[in-house]
Parts: structure tokens; sequence; C-alpha cells
């Protein structure tokens, strides 16, 4: 992997052409090596049917290629125009109350139109015929941020045509999709494909199995639309990464699927926006992060996209200051935006874009701050960008790490199941897994994330495997010959693919794997946890039979199994709180040869190759030292002031 | 009346008919005598139009039948398959934002649409001609749950036309109803039935009287669609019970209308997920008592139950373990289901029947609990129904009590009312009730509840009548004529029966019987109690003008008349907090010659015949004797523990 | 000016003509000199199409005027009957959803519809033509509540197809349109005015200059809606005032713009059901003046409605008793109603009409307190308003002060503006101006509001101008001659007409009138106040850049400039707390040479011509000689009791 470099988001339709040579000037000035463009501009490239327009893009891309930039070219699919759209209406999406989205703002389209699909293809094609060899284009961005806004469900009538085919295609018969369904509860048997509705407007709950199977459909159609784009450019521009720029928190299409088409996944940072409003964390913990961002949420995702397109990813979309989204915009500490570009390349960013150039004074987004103000005066992320383009062009922070000591599997249907049958109204999967991957890092550990369909886990001290809907054969063999530790639990292997509960009980596991039996499972009201040696469980908890060849490691205060260990597997039979969760996994990590430090909340550290990156989130400076660790300091120092990084050599 | 018996609700359409006989057989071993099923299997006894199928559910009433357990077989229509709904797709209701609700669920009908209701006779009588004299048919209930996930209201074209025709049969001329509602007020007169609109999508409030007025259309339309089964049953059917089983706080129809149609009421008694999701009750008593319920709450509906079909009642639904509902479901307390079970008996119930005698592994309800789990192992409710079983074998309860000490006016249209104008946000006639209901029942009262249209209230100590929206002739004269105490307000007779203020200001009762008006009314923020003497107000209250005949027997601290006596009438003007209700319960208890206990808030009293019972669902022991108890216990004993149940002979 | 009176509003049609005379003899004996009727009468007055029936209110206003009453007669065009409206059912409004509203309450109108201007254009010249010079007639009211319920934002064809027409008028071309637009952005850019839509229903918001473009048209369809009225008005009906009675917090449309219309602006003041449901004080503020109101939002309308029609202004619905339509509805204290009225004339009303009569004790507003109750008995604002009547019949209070010491630029526009663009959930135009006027009140400072379009501000001794969306070339030439103290800020200038931001960065004024440039702006949770040296700013602050010709006069804890001054312009970089606008408010008052004192919470003062009027909502007793105040009590005492009113005179 070669040194990261730094990027920018331009938009040079919204400037005069006159300063776009400036513009480009100071980019090269600053240490950018890559700009994306194009990805909003429909209707300048296409005003009218057929009028095509690209040769004010041309000459951007060549004026930015004569700095020496090199070019992501946006396909502009997530703003079609307004002509378009009225040529065939029926391509804007229907939401949930069966109400016809509208023109006006961006994505507003439907994953299942065949017509708007073709004119995608056509724009797409002339793009890249156009721009394919231009020496300047390093790489293509497929449309923008699917599913933002909520767009990847749509209730329209060609996304019950379309997902009526898929079922026919998926089922066969319409027995086989009874009987999955279950549909004889309620009387919800039908005798034909054409009679299966969109599951929703129900007077109840739709079906589980439905809505899951709804949800695996819609993830598709996000899945071959994207496709479809990729293999476009492929083929008129070789030797360019294909790229799409994913969000936070966004579980509702399967990245393991559209990533597995690209060959770069990005995704779009944006820490201060996430904490305020996508974030489980109390006011407290609001308040104190409120400048810095949560110390966990950004590498967490890291982590997912460091495996969505196996290995390599960037930051497409870096926050620069005050968003204009979020319900509160603060402004970032000083430092934080530093920070959080050496986090990325910590967890193995190849490139890190911030979002973006210049501050628009005009529309939707004129609130969000750029590495520019409106008046181009330079904005306080542009001397943070500075200095991390110094910084980069000096030091050599060598090959990503390759394997974490440690690993989760993180599965996107397991996020719609749970959705879909929270059975609780605090539970949802995210924020289980997040709740894991947390405890792991306050401990110190760097940790990989898996897909559930990951056949081998070799390597790995420690792999946890939290509320897993649904066990496939892949990771039940992997697990089987897996020599780490595992912990399962709570509700992992709770249901059948089929989204049933397995006939002789979850976790779904054979019984020579794990000889246990959840009996029965209840939700909980916050202010009851129930208390165990060691933390409590809290909002969730299991009911478990244990056989002869498990035991109970862990009891909870009311003297039922808490923790059930078989060989290398742990199950918890309950929703962890951060106690629990982090005296298990630093048992499992001792138990498995993995070291381990106790981290104060707001300092974070990862392993990559011989380096150890720390960067300190908390507003209190932390002497790395006091944790044991050795090494050299060849960014910063041992002695971390808040907003501080450091990258220490030859640490342990 | 006959001993109390156990029941289950079984659907042998989930399950091979390979295990039929087994789990009959376990039935029959637990000491079950009524098994319900068929109320959702429309699918499956008629897969098309016409293609009845009725033979398995022939085998099934044999296999139980054979097992000597008595079958209650369920009408089917809360479930129509979807061939008969795409027949006729206007058969589904339309929600009050005007959107048509769909397939996929259950309870998918409008019950003003005729086609459907053709339908449903069709299908009753097919049932009830081929099974109406089965030896193993003791009962029947049609349809499921009515107005269960809010389905008693529909904004249909169909109810509309219903609506105008319900309403010229009501008032004969348009004039007539123009002056009844008011309608000169903001010019909403008209000048024809089909002038007259849904009350729906206005932009302020729609008038009071014609919202109440569709209130009661609605309620008539359930009545009478429940009517058209009942007959059909009666006449195929001779000699069995017609059942319907309603619900927990739901007042959406008139409950003595429909119970006056049928044989038995049962209801379908959720204890964990009503305190969790129906309750008015603070953070800190939902905590207390997550895993038991409400103490009062059951009892509450028990004794509703018991007066809407005159003394006969079943609970046809209790449940047994974690449902898969409510926002929190936890597990009940070890012993709460047998409690609940003897509760039920307590207050005169004939059958306690389980839902349901398996866990489904599918669709929407596999995450609520039954008597078996999916793997028919016994679930933690199994032993505790047994000993129940084998408790009632030995045990001679004897007959319900006839008549209990003091009795409550519980009035479906008052509930309307005031959801229509509650001029306060917290005020809730079902609250207002359940008040002063749990203040008698913490003094150890045995409680009646009685409909406003009852004429006779001899023998009762006390009578409460808290916020009846008007008074009916009959209840007018049978206060005149009661002897016994009787509480009123606060908003008792606050309207004529056609929703305005009564002439002379309400009470709307004759000055002879109480001399006093209520010049004005005033809603409270809950943090702005009015004190009086003993208690206080809150949410709500009164300022009364009290003329000679009357007297003020407790002031307001401010002065203002807080009870106002005249004769055996007392009148509350206010909404009473606990203190305050238990206080005026207790003395007007005392002139009335009724003996009262002060109990703790887990336990409560009830009396039947010549036994009392005690139920604890309190965290800690309580020991009776302290009450001044005699007698003899009969099951348990004095000394209650947490989920104890005793039964006490001899108390005085 | 001639002196104040009471007035009442009246519904003829509601009673029995054999009560007419006698209501109108006690209206008199009352004190009362005005009588508002008829503003809801439409289907009396003309039952169905061209039967017009005004015989009727020809008699009643013949009664009222035979008592020597002057009766303000009421456009009925805020009801229209069911017969017109199913003449032509698009005429009612569609909701921010699509849906079509309903006919059953009032204001059930699209203000875009040209056909229901032509039947308002009808019935008000038949009504103007029949009533115009009745010598009882001393005045109109156009419709009623213009925007009640929501009412002035339509989404309906009619209002699509209108502001079209309207944004072609305003813009020409569409290019111009795609310019101030911005439209380049998300390729949102369209070639004909017919693509334009209406700005809902959009995936993400919106485009913030169309979406304030769609709220000027909206509230220029108010002004020509009711300009067509008061033409025919003053065709027909010479020498009568032309009214509209307007609401609180209501910023829909432009007031002012109405305003210039009409010859007096009246208001309906509600003040218990506004604290409880349309402020943003906290709980305990609400529980402290629950019967009261709060201290400061009847004069702040007062203030605001002195204003849109160049000083005449009127109450024209005064609240007398609890209301039916907030959360809670608390009856007031004992002489509040009395305060209200006097409140009113401190601030120069010309009449006080308490709404109602007579309670109804039909139909929606039944809960609704009047001057008397349903059976006629005098309610408890009877007597109060008769004080009041004796009151004013003796007192001389002289004429309106013409000028006060401070003003206030109050902004419709701006109220739009930061609600299309909060960038902070808190960000309310409404309270960042109410917050400035409160900060002024305690410091018992008199306040005149001035529009954003005024030219000369000579006279004043400070001058507000918080959170103006865009200057007026006219505000900033008065700024700039202007001799007195400035407040600017927050957000002031912040952006250009067309919503963008100032090329040279906020504020947009000169830099010889104000060096200094905000560049960066952030939004903040509200539990982290930035403190400066005097108070906080909390949810809103902005980080400016000072230039040589400015300086700063306090600076933030962090080191950034809180208060920016440049001679007598100072700049507040943030949203005050009410310590930070509290000292900077009495700092400038200093400077500008005008006397402060400290208010306590409740109590309150203004400057009427020679007079000092005070007022006490709060709790407790106050004794005005202690803030130092001379002069001679003319009505009361200074000694004053909790809703006590004063009148001093020869006050410093």
């Amino acid at each position: 992997m070669s040194a990261p470099a730094l990027g920018v988001c331009y938009y040079p339709e919204h400037w005069p052409e006159s300063i776009w040579a400036e513009d480009a000037r100071r980019m090269k000035d600053l240490g950018l090596s890559f700009v994306r463009i194009g990805e909003f501009a429909w209707s300048r490239l296409e005003p009218k049917r057929g009028d095509l327009r690209f040769d004010w893009l041309e000459r951007s891309i060549d004026t930015l290629h004569g700095e020496g930039l090199k070019v992501v070219l946006g396909t502009p699919t997530a703003t079609p125009p307004k002509w378009l759209v009225d040529e065939m209406p029926d391509m804007l999406p229907v939401d949930e109350n069966g109400h016809r989205r509208a023109f006006g703002s961006r994505r507003h389209y439907d994953f299942s139109h065949e017509g708007y699909r073709e004119e995608c293809a056509r724009i797409v094609t002339a793009l890249a015929e156009r721009f394919g060899n231009h020496p300047g284009i390093a790489a293509w961005q497929t449309d923008n941020e699917y599913d933002c806004h909520g767009t990847a469900l749509s209730y329209s009538p060609v996304a019950l045509a379309a997902y009526r085919a898929w079922l026919k295609e998926k089922y066969g018969t319409i027995d086989a999709l009874n009987t999955a369904w279950g549909n004889v509860f309620w009387s919800m048997e039908v005798d034909d494909f054409d009679r299966i509705e969109l599951p929703i407007a129900t007077i109840a709950d739709a079906n589980p199995p439905a809505r899951m199977d709804f949800r695996r459909f819609a993830s598709d159609q996000v899945v071959s639309f994207n496709r479809l784009q990729a293999d476009i450019i492929r083929k008129h521009s070789p030797g360019r990464d294909v790229i799409h720029n994913f969000m936070g928190r966004t579980t509702t299409f399967d990245h393991f699927d559209v990533g597995a088409d690209i060959d770069v996944t990005s995704w779009d940072a944006y820490p201060l926006g996430f904490l305020d409003d996508r974030s489980d964390r109390d006011d407290e913990w609001k308040r104190r992060f409120m400048r810095a961002g949560d110390p966990d949420f950004q590498a967490f995702h890291h982590d997912i996209y460091r495996a969505t397109s196996n290995g390599r990813w960037w930051i497409m979309e870096q926050q620069p200051g005050p968003v204009n989204w979020a319900s509160h915009n603060p402004t970032p500490r000083e430092g934080q935006v530093r920070l959080w570009t050496w986090e990325a390349f910590a967890h193995g960013a190849e490139v890190v874009s911030y979002f973006r150039w210049r501050q628009a004074p005009f529309a939707q987004e004129q609130m969000h701050a750029g590495l520019l103000r409106p008046d181009s005066g330079e904005a306080p992320a542009f001397p943070e960008a500075k200095k991390v383009a110094e910084e980069i062009a000096v030091l050599d922070i060598g090959a990503e790490s390759g394997q974490s000591a440690a690993a989760i599997v993180f599965d996107y249907p397991s996020s719609w199941a749970w959705e879909i049958e929270d059975q609780g109204a605090e539970f949802d999967y995210f924020r289980v897994v997040f709740d894991t991957y947390c405890a792991m890092r306050r401990l110190g550990l760097s940790i990989d994330i898996v897909p559930a369909s990951v056949s081998d886990l070799s390597g790995y001290g420690l792999v946890a495997v939290p509320a897993l809907f649904a066990f496939t054969e892949n990771l039940t063999q992997a697990l089987a010959a897996f020599e780490g530790e595992v912990l399962l639990g709570p509700r992992s292997g709770a249901k059948t693919k089929d989204f049933a509960i397995p006939e002789s009980l979850p976790p779904d596991l054979p019984a020579d794997m794990l000889d246990m039996k959840v009996a029965r499972v209840e939700s909980l009201r916050g202010d009851v946890p129930v208390p165990t040696g060691a933390g409590a469980f809290r909002f969730w908890r299991e009911f478990v039979e244990v056989g002869p060849k498990a035991e109970t490691e862990l009891a909870s205060a009311d003297g039922e199994p808490a923790l059930v260990r078989q060989g290398n597997l742990v199950y918890m039979a309950g929703w962890g709180d951060e106690a629990l969760l982090e005296a298990t996994v630093k048992a499992m990590a001792e138990r498995a040869g993995l070291s381990t430090v106790d981290l104060p909340d707001g300092v974070r550290l990862r392993r990559r190759g011989r380096l150890v990156f720390a960067v300190n989130y908390g507003n209190e400076r932390f002497d790395l030292t006091t944790l044991g660790l050795g090494g050299t300091a060849i960014l910063g120092s041992a002695d971390l002031a808040p907003s501080g990084v450091a990258i220490l050599e030859g640490t342990r």
C-alpha cells in the first residue's frame, strides 16, 4: 500500500471558471492529491434530453490535472434533473405512508425503476466513454451515499412488481413461500405471488419473514443498481478504481454486497453530527465529547469499511467544521480535524478527502463548513489539513497491520431482523455490536470486522459474534475449526434463515459445539438491570439450560447462568453493560494470550503493522507511559494532549 | 355455578396432525377442561372461494373430544383470506389519515362493509351447520378481540354511507340534527344528511356532538356485526354458549351492548404487557410491579366483565409468560401465573384459559410464550397451571358473592365524550374511574361494576358515579331511590345527551336531589395540586355554588367547596388524588356501615360468597392477621408470600 | 385619541331573539361601548345560494344600536357554508402531507382559490351595501384570525398555480430564478416556471430560497385576500374603520403588510392559553404564572400590533376566564382580567373587547368562558370588566406616548428564514426577539416595535435588531444616520435577500459602519453555555473577526469577541442569556441616557405620555417606591398587590 494521501470534494460548476485555476493551485499547495467532482452535476451535463455538455467538465478536469491533482469523477445519478423526472414521474419513490416523494433535493429515485436504470446506464456510459481514459481520472464514484435520507426503501408499484419477481425467483413455488413464512398463522396464505403485498399499512405488524424478505430484496436492488454502473465504468475506464461513498450508522442495505462490486469502499465521516444525532450515548457523554466526537464511533466505521472491499478504503468526505444537518452543529475543537484524519490513517485509510473545498454561500448546504470560507479565506480546518499533509510527506507509516488481534462479526441482515423483531424497545443490533466493540477498544485491542459469511478465522485471538440473526454454514464451520476464544450472545443464532425459532431452540449451533438452549428470553426496562458477579445485563436477558458438555462460568445474582462456556466458546446470556462486557472480554483476551490495557474514556489505540497510533478525544491530557507502553514516538509524544495524536514505534 | 375450570388456546392447523393426539392427552393430564380453536383458520377452512375444507377441523375436534376436552370454536372472521380481500378490496378499513389499510396481519375489515358481513354470515353458517351439534363443541367465540389494533373506527366511504343512514334513523330530520349538534356555531348547518361528512381532516376540531354520534355509530356497528354471528350460531348450535373475547383498557365500543347479545363475556388478560404499555402509573410503580402486574388492573377488568353479560365471564387468554407486543416483555415472577388464575376465580370467572398451548416458532407471535416451549418442553407456566388444576379439583369455593358491598358506574360513552373533550391534557375517563376503583380496593372493599342504565341500586352500601358524561333517566331514578352513600363527580352529569352543558348548569340532576351548580371548571398542570383538608385535587377542579339544601363537607385550602353533601349524595368537585379519594371513600363506607381495612400496595382482597380471597402482588411478605381478619385458610395461609394466594373462610 | 373603551363579542344567532334586548341592556349597563357580531354567521345569512337573509342581522344591529352600542360587523368568510364547499370542493386547502382538509369546523378555504375569492367578494359586497351606512355600524372586521389552525399555508393545485405565477412575476425569467435560488446545487435547475414544484415531499430539505419564496408568496396571498374585502368595505361603508383580528405568536404572514390595508389592527389575547401552549418558558415559570400569564407576552404583542397599523390598535378578543383549547385551562387569578385590560390601555389600545358575552353551552367552544355563564349568571370576569368600565369613565389617561425610549425591529420574513434554516434545534426568531424584549422590559424600558422597512429611527435612545434575516436599504441608511445605541446580532444581516451568505460574510453592512465579519457560527446543546464576562451565550454563538475600526467590548471566556462595538453599533456574537442581555442593554441604555430600574419577575412598567402604568403579574406584593419612582398614583397605589394595577403621574 502506498503512502496515505489527502483529498477534497470540489464543485467547479458552483464557481466562476475564472477561479478554477487558482483553486487548483491552492489545493496543490495545501498538499492535496485527490479531488472528487461531478457527482451532482447532471443538470449542467445535460440541461435537456440529449443535450450533453461535457466540455466544462473536461476543462475542470484538465485544470486539476494540470496541477497534478488526481480526479475522482462521480456519476451524477443521485440527482436526476427535473426534465427527466417529468418524463417519468413514477421514478420517484413512495414512502411508507404511500405518499409519492418529490423532486427538489436529491436521491429522488426508486431503485426498482427500470426506466431510470436505463437513464443511469446512458449517462454513465457517456461519461465513461468520454473521460474513461483521461489521464487526470484516477477513480470513479458511483452515485452518492446510497440510502441517504432513507431512500433504500420504496413502497411504489414498481417496487412491488420487482419484489414479487424477486420472491418468485427465491422460492419458486408459492407453497414454498407460504411454508417458509409460516403463513398459516392468521390465514395469511396466498395462492399466487401476485397476491403478495408490500409489508406496509397492515393493521398489526406484518409477518417478520415477509418483512425480512422485503429488506433483503431492497438491499439487493441497491446492489444491482450499483453494479450496473460499476460494470460500465470498468468497461470504459480500465485501471481506475470504482468507489462508492457509504455513510455512518447506515445498515439498510448490505454494504458487503455492494463492496464486493467496487474496488474501494469509502465513507463520509461527520463525527460531531453523528454524536449529536446518531448516537445512543447519554447527554453527559454527548456534552463531554461535543467538540471531539464519540471516541469509538469513527473507528468502528473505519474497521467496518476496511472489511467491505477487502481492505481498501477511503474517507471520501471528512467533516472540516460545523455541518448544517445535525440538531446541534458545534465547531470542532482545535486539532480535532487533524486527529480524525490521522485516526483514519491509523485504521488503514488510503485517502482522507475533506468535504468540501469552499463553503457554498447558497442552497441547502450553505451552513456546511469547508476548508475555505465562502469568501475564500481559510477556514480552521485548512491549517489542520496542511499540518497533516506535511506530516504524511515525511513519515513512513508502513503497511496496514493485515490482521488484528480480535475480530467481530458484523452482519447487515441481523440489523434488519432485530429492527423487525426488537422484542424490547431498546434492542438494536448496531448498538449491541458497538457495545462489544467499545469494550474491546477500552482494553486497547485492535479489531477487524468480518462478515457472517467468513469461512476462516484463524489468526485471531478473540472473535465476538454478538446478536447474529442466523449462523451461516461457513461461520459455523469456521467457529468449529477456530482455536481462539469466541464470545457469542445475546441472541446469536436465535433464528433460522427463514426467521423462525430453531427446532431445538437457540442458539442454532450443534450441541457438540455448545451444549445449551435458550429456554426463554425477556426484555427489561432500563431501570431494572440484572446484576451478575461482574457487571450486569441491561435491557435483555436470556434464561438458558446448560447441558453436560458446557459449564456455567458466571451466574446472575438470581442464580441463572450468565456466561456459559464450552471449550473456547462462551455464550453471554444477555446484553452486557460496560462492566460486564469489559470484564468478560478482558478475561477472554488473557486466555487467548492477548495483552490488554485500561484506557480512559477519551484515549484510544490502534496497532498498524509495527506502529501503535494513539489519539486523545478526551478533555484531559494523558500520559501513555502510564499504560506501560514502550517504544519511541515518531509523531507527537507519549504525553498526549486533548486532540493529540502520537505514533509509537517498537511498542510491545 | 359449577366449579371453576381451566382451558387453553390451541391451533391444530399450526402443527402436524401426528402430534394432535399427544397434545390432547397432555392437556387432559394437565387438568384442562376447555380448548379454544379455529378463530384464525379461514385460509385453511376455505383456501379458495367455496372450497370448504372442514374435515381437518372435525378431526381435531374429535381428537380433543376424545380426551374429554370441551371445544370452544372460534369463527374465523378476524382474518379474512387474501382471495376474499382481493374480491372486494373496499372491505379494508381506512385510517384517520384517509389511508386504506392493507392485508397482511389480522382484523383487516371494515365493520360497515355489507359485502363482508354477508361473507361472515356465509362462513359462520357453514361452520355452525357442520359443528353446531357436535358433542365436543361446548361454546363458540365470535370473531376475535373486536377493536384490537384500533379497528373499531374506520373512515371509509362505506362507513360514511352507514353513518349518514344511522344519523337519519336517529334524527329523522336534518333540522333536528342541526339543533342537537348546535350547528349554527361556525356556520356548520347543513340541509341534507348527505352533506354530513366524517369528523376527520377538519381544520379545527370537529363538533363534539358530531364526533360523539360518530363514536356511537361505530360502537353500534360492532354490536350489529357481532349480533349477526351470534344469531346464526344460536340457530344452529342450541345449548352452546356464545362468547366473545374482549381486551384490557378498550373502550372504543360499548361492551355492555355487545355483552347483551352473548352468553358469556370473556377477556384476554396480559398483566405485564398492560402495566408496561397501558397503565398511567409512574416509572417507580412500573419497576416495582414489573414481574407481577398492576395489583388492581386485572381485578378492575374482572369486575367490568362480570357485569357485561350478567355475571357469566371467562378469561379466554391468560398471559403465561413473556409476550411479544409490549415495550418491555419481562418474565412473570414465579407463582404469578397461578396468582392471576386464582384472582380471576376470586372475582367469579368460570374458566381461565391460557394463551397458548405451545409457543409457535414462526410468524408474528413467535416470541409469545405458551404453556409449552416451541420444542414441546414445559414452559414455566405449565407447572403453575397444573398446581391450580390440582387445587380447584379439591377445593369447593362455592358460589359467586352475588352482590358486592360497593358499586361503580362504568359507562363507555363517557370515555368517548371525554376523549372528544378532555379540556385538559390528562383527563381520561378510564383513569378517573380506575382511581376511584383503586381507592375502594385499597380499603379492602369488593366492588361491582354497573352500567349507566342501571335502574336499581338497592343492596349496595356505597355507589360511585365518577365522570359520567350524562345521566340516564334510569340512573337518576335509581339514585333518588337509593339509600346508601353515593359519590359523584368530577364531571358527573356535566352534559346533556346531546353533548351540551345542561341549561341550569351541571350536574344534570334535579335540585331537590343535589342543590348545587358547577359554575365553572379548570384543568391544571400536574405540578399544581389543589390541596384540601384531606389530600388534594389534581389535573381537574370545579368551582361549585352550593344551594341551601346542600352543605359543604370539605373545602379546598383556597376556601372553595371540595365535597358537597345532600342527604346520601356527595359530590367531589375535582379529580381526587390517592389520599383524598381514600379518605372520602373510607368515611362514606363507614357511614354506610361497611367495614374497611388499610391494605399495603400489593395486597388485595375479594369476598366471594362465604370466602375471602387474598393475593399478594407485592415484593414483600404480608401477614393478613394484622388486618384483624379472622377465619381459616382453606388455601395458602394468612402469612402471604409474594405471589401468594390465600382463601379465608369465616372471615368477618 | 379618544378615551379607551370596552367591548364584547356577541353571537345573536346563537340565542333566542327574545333575549337580545335584555342582553343589549346588560351590555350597556356593564359599561361596554362596542359589540362585534356576525363573523361566523354565513349559514344563517345565506342558507342556500342566493337566499340572502339579512333581516335578523339588521334587527340585532338595531337592538344593539338602540342601546347606544357601536357594532363591529364581521365578514363571515372564515366559515363558508357546506353548500358552497360542495359546489367547489377544491376550495378546501391541502396540508403538507398532500391531504385535502375537510368541512366541519372553520377556516376551511384556500387563500389561492379564485372561485372562493369571488364568493367572498359577493357576500362582503352584499353586506356592505346593506349595512355600510347603518348608523349602528362603527367598524368592520375582515374574516377572522387569518392563519388560525395553520391555514395560511396550503399545498393544493391552485396554490401551485398561483405560486408559479407569483414567481414568474417576481423573476421574469427562469434563469433569474435559477441564479437567485442557486439551483445549480444538486441539479435543481429548471427550464420553465411550470417545472417548479411546491417545496414539500422532497427527500432531503427543499432549497431554502425556494422555501422562502413560497412563504413570501403565501403571505402575499393573505394580504391580497384581505385587501379584496377591505376595498369593498371602504367603497360601501365610508367613515368606518376596517379591522382584522390577529393572534398571538403567529408569524406565518406579514402582519405589517396586512396592517397597511386596514385602519386598525386588533388582536386576540389569551394570556393563560398562550403561557401553557405557546411559550418557551420552563415548567417552573409556567407553574408560577399559571393564573396570571407571562408578564411580557401580552405587552410584546401590544407593542407589535401598535406598530402594524400605525398606532391604532384594539384587543378584539380578551380572555375572560378558562378557555377550551390549551393543554391546561386554569381559571385566571382574581383581578387578572382587569389587569390585562388595563395593561392593553397602558400600551395604547383604543378598545378592549372581551370574548365572549355569554358562554355557549353547545358546539366546539362550550368550555370557553364568557362574561356570562351559559345560564346567564355573571361569570367572574363580569365584575372585573365592570370595575374597569367605572375606572375609565372617570380617569383621564391622556394620549399615547407617541414614541418610546427604545425600539426593536420585528420582521416576519426573518421568522420564515430561521424556521427554514434553524441550523440548531432551538433557534427560533420569535424567541430571540422576545428574549431581547424581555431584557429591556425587566429594566423598565418602554419599547416600540418597528418594521425592517423603517427609514427613520431618530428619537430613540436604543434600538435592537436581533436576528434580522436581511437588512433593507432603508434600515441600513436609518442605522447609519441614527445617533442612539444600536444592538445587533446574533444572525442579523446573515443573509442576502436571496437567502445566500453575503459575499464578504455577515453581517451584511458596509465595513465603515461595522468593521467585522462572522467567520463562522455554531449551534450548541442547551447544557453547554458559552460564558462571557457577564452572562453567557446559549444555543448559538458566532466567531467573529474584528477589523481595525471596531473593537471588542466583551469577550467570551474562551477569548473570542462576544460584543463588538463600532461607534454606536454593538454586535452581540451569540444568543445572550438573561444575564448577558440584561447587562448589555443596561449599559447601552445608560450610554444613551435612558434611566433603568431593576424589576422583579412579575412587575412591569409602561410609560404612556405623562403617566407610568405598573402591573403586577407576580404572586407577591411589590412596593414601587423601592424603585425610586416618584409621582402620584391616580389609580391604585405604589404598593402593588398581586394582580394590582397602578398609574403614576409625574414620575421621572
